[in-house]
């Protein structure tokens, strides 16, 4: 029996399609949800009453195997017993009907419930924690916090000047600052206006938005499957690292942090190796640069570990997070990120006791049901089979990879044609699936997915060489 | 019988002080959270499940009338029954059991909460809205809706060039925008990096931050009273005014939008007069530059009506919303600002189904115990109680404002270590107040508080020279 079945005695036996999807009852839907909101981004209208463990159910009553879950925010699976349980307790009662500001009022027991949930995976030496809103908001604050360690340190203990206070007033130097913080190419880190000068995914994401001209690294981009490829995929990190080197000894300006996803998600699945990412650590280190690994999306458990980056065996100096967690921050450790002054860092909320109970429940049912565990057979099982569907058809599925990362399995189709009509096609099967970069499918399924969910994914592919000229003639949405 | 009296029957009857305030059960709280999370800005640890109507509990049994309410956020009171009764709902469990990405999978029920809810209340002619995070997260989305707004505009249909789609990537122009978003001198619009570019309220907030080099416009400094310097303030606007006619006729880039709150009070609850709004809604037109109002700490009921700058007789292009709403986000009309491309506007979570099921309740409230009506009887006693006060101590009290704008009323002292001492010696008194800008007082109520509960305010100004006295001494502490 899976973890799957513990939770989930009445989960669907498999997918279920009544009618295609997006059908007409979403169609419906959104038609009347467009009058009033955004839903240009919309795939289908989920039916979240009807949704159990790794099945979504949607307007129309389709039952679709969910491997993208929410953009990688579902950790337990949809109305997960124990979660449901959390909600209707009278802690979470009281959250919410009294939504404190943190900074300023927290509450009795925030520090139980940190300490008993989010901070009882903090990764090893980073012991302190700010709960912030969303990803990007987390990212904003560790970029702030890393901005205010640096301008700090360097003025010594001196006051602000009278210049500084009065600059600043109009957003200019030297009270604004000129501190940047460094990315990397196909990084994605958010949209607010200073994530968003980090993020570099797509133009889509970027344009006619004003942006901070702060500095780009090369993010490596290795050639699969890494078999095949040890020296050149070598030689491609080690040039990434020495561009790297070069950029933070000669940059104008002073570089507070670099941020870092440990495996590029939105920007295409893009992975690199331990030995890159400890390169980053040392080379950050040796400049007085902060290293910020953001985890919003690889965080939680997906990898099968906790945290992605600690199958790196690095320690970064911030830590951010969000999405599983259903909560949003940062981890660190040295006090000095925190400041010494108070109404530097700060906001309203502060992040919002609801959703740090429910990650509390998150963690303690990771932890209970060795899901992290779970993630890791299925993940290496899921790795396996696709593994042998691209030795059959080589020019169909592209670039596997995430071997050992969990559900970190991602793969290319040829063009990002054929990689969208593949997802439309999946979904018409009754499988939900993520695209991400340019022509990639992610997989991002909870931490219950099951190695017996899988079995109807090859059958997609049962008939490849059909698949792919069907592909190919754009008579793909007619298949069966 | 009060609208008070309605929710809480066994509200209590008045402030109860055991301790002082933070006492030694905050003091021993923080410094367990303060080894975890930054207690820098905390005021007390207070104990939400004892806390009931008006009425706060800290750690230490003290309860407090709260004039503050979470700065601003709480609308109906501590422990509302009706709140207590959404929070047990199957709807907010499932909310909170599976949160959705609402821009790809919005709810089976999205629709329904947001028309009775927000929708019910959306300004006059802003009838769609986007669904946001936090205030400063709001304002950021609106920036960004303006810009994509004006852009598209002045691409007048023509496809992304080459050397845009290339130069966004280094955050370069033209494909990172060089237009701006104008700002208030005082304004305090958050502290994420775009909008902390249009905040101005003080140096504290922005040091060491990198900062946009957008335009700032002069926010009128009124003289008080009002009825004694009417052709003074008069001329203050008329120049206000004049000044950023000029700016948006002469700033070297375009302007895509103006935001400004229709009271300023972080930056010290600095109001300006309908005619002022007026203007600065005609200019921003003229112009061709959108009205952003920020409503985040000033919506919601707080001035009696449930928007503030519904006492201007203006309708901006976009509202944003947050705190007292217990969801953030903005309204607008124009279906252009939404923009017509997908992946332009956009994020994970997109809003939260929870809190939308919150904000439901807490406008079903409002209208049904016409709150509006209470806030605005209840400020208009404040106000006079207040005035009465000024005028036997007009070198105590200064610049009293906001008259007929419910609960938004606020005062100077002389000095900003006068208004500390005033502030932290109500709070021993059981009056839990917030300060703002340099020298102010303001209240922030929930739309709960009654005239009842402010009979013992003047008890603090029983003997005022004799306060004043102490405040300028430094004995304030020990007042009885």
């Amino acid at each position: 029996m899976g973890v799957s079945d513990l939770y989930f005695p009445d989960e669907p036996k498999g997918p279920s399609m009544k009618t295609k999807c997006p059908g007409p009852e979403t169609e419906a839907k959104l038609a009347e949800l467009s009058t009033v909101f955004d839903t240009k981004n919309a795939i289908f209208v989920a039916d979240f009453y009807n949704s159990l463990g790794n099945y979504i159910c949607d307007a129309d009553g389709n039952i679709l195997l969910d491997a993208y879950c929410q953009i990688s925010s579902i950790a337990l699976g949809y109305n997960n017993p124990e979660l449901l349980k959390t909600t209707k307790t009278k802690e979470m009662s009281v959250a919410l009907a009294n939504r404190p500001a943190l900074a300023c009022f927290p509450s009795t027991d925030y520090y139980k419930i940190l300490k008993e949930g989010l901070l009882s995976v903090a990764p090893e030496g980073l012991d302190k924690v700010y709960t912030a809103h969303t990803g990007s908001d987390a990212n904003e604050m560790a970029f702030k916090a890393a901005l205010l360690y640096q301008a700090t340190k360097k003025r010594g203990g001196k006051p602000f000047t009278k210049e500084e206070k009065a600059s600043v007033m109009k957003n200019e130097f030297p009270g604004a600052s000129d501190m940047a913080i460094l990315s990397f190419t196909k990084g994605f880190h958010g949209r607010l206006f200073g994530s968003l000068s980090t993020t570099h995914s797509k133009p889509i994401h970027k344009l006619d938005m004003p942006a901070f001209k702060w500095p780009v690294a090369p993010f490596p981009v290795l050639k699969y499957p890494l078999e095949d490829h040890v020296e050149e995929n070598k030689e491609e990190e080690a040039n990434c690292l020495k561009e790297l080197d070069h950029i933070l000894a000669t940059y104008p300006h002073q570089i507070a942090a670099a941020i870092i996803e440990p495996v590029q998600s939105e920007g295409g699945d893009n992975h690199a190796s331990p030995t890159f990412f400890k390169g980053v650590r040392e080379l950050t280190k040796k400049h007085g640069v902060l290293m910020i690994v953001d985890e919003v999306q690889c965080g939680g458990g997906g990898s099968g570990k906790i945290w992605l980056h600690q199958h790196y065996g690095i320690t970064p100096d911030i830590m951010t997070f969000s999405k599983k967690m259903q909560n949003a921050g940062f981890f660190f450790h040295d006090p000095a990120i925190a400041g010494d002054t108070p109404s530097r860092q700060f906001n309203t909320w502060f992040g919002d006791p609801s959703k740090a109970l429910i990650a509390r429940t998150i963690v303690h049912e990771i932890k209970k049901n060795h899901l992290l565990d779970e993630v890791t057979k299925t993940g290496d099982y899921l790795y396996s089979k696709l593994d042998a569907i691209r030795k059959k058809h080589l020019k169909l599925m592209l670039n596997l990879r995430g071997q050992h990362r969990g559900f970190f399995v991602g793969f290319d189709l040829p063009t990002v044609e054929l990689r969208d009509k593949f997802i439309y096609t999946c979904r018409q099967k009754g499988l939900n699936l993520g695209g991400c970069g340019d022509k990639a499918v992610r997989l991002r399924p909870a931490l219950v997915f099951q190695p017996n969910t899988l079995i109807f994914l090859p059958k997609l592919w049962m008939n490849p060489s059909r698949l792919l000229n069907r592909l190919q003639t754009g008579r793909i949405y007619k298949i069966n």
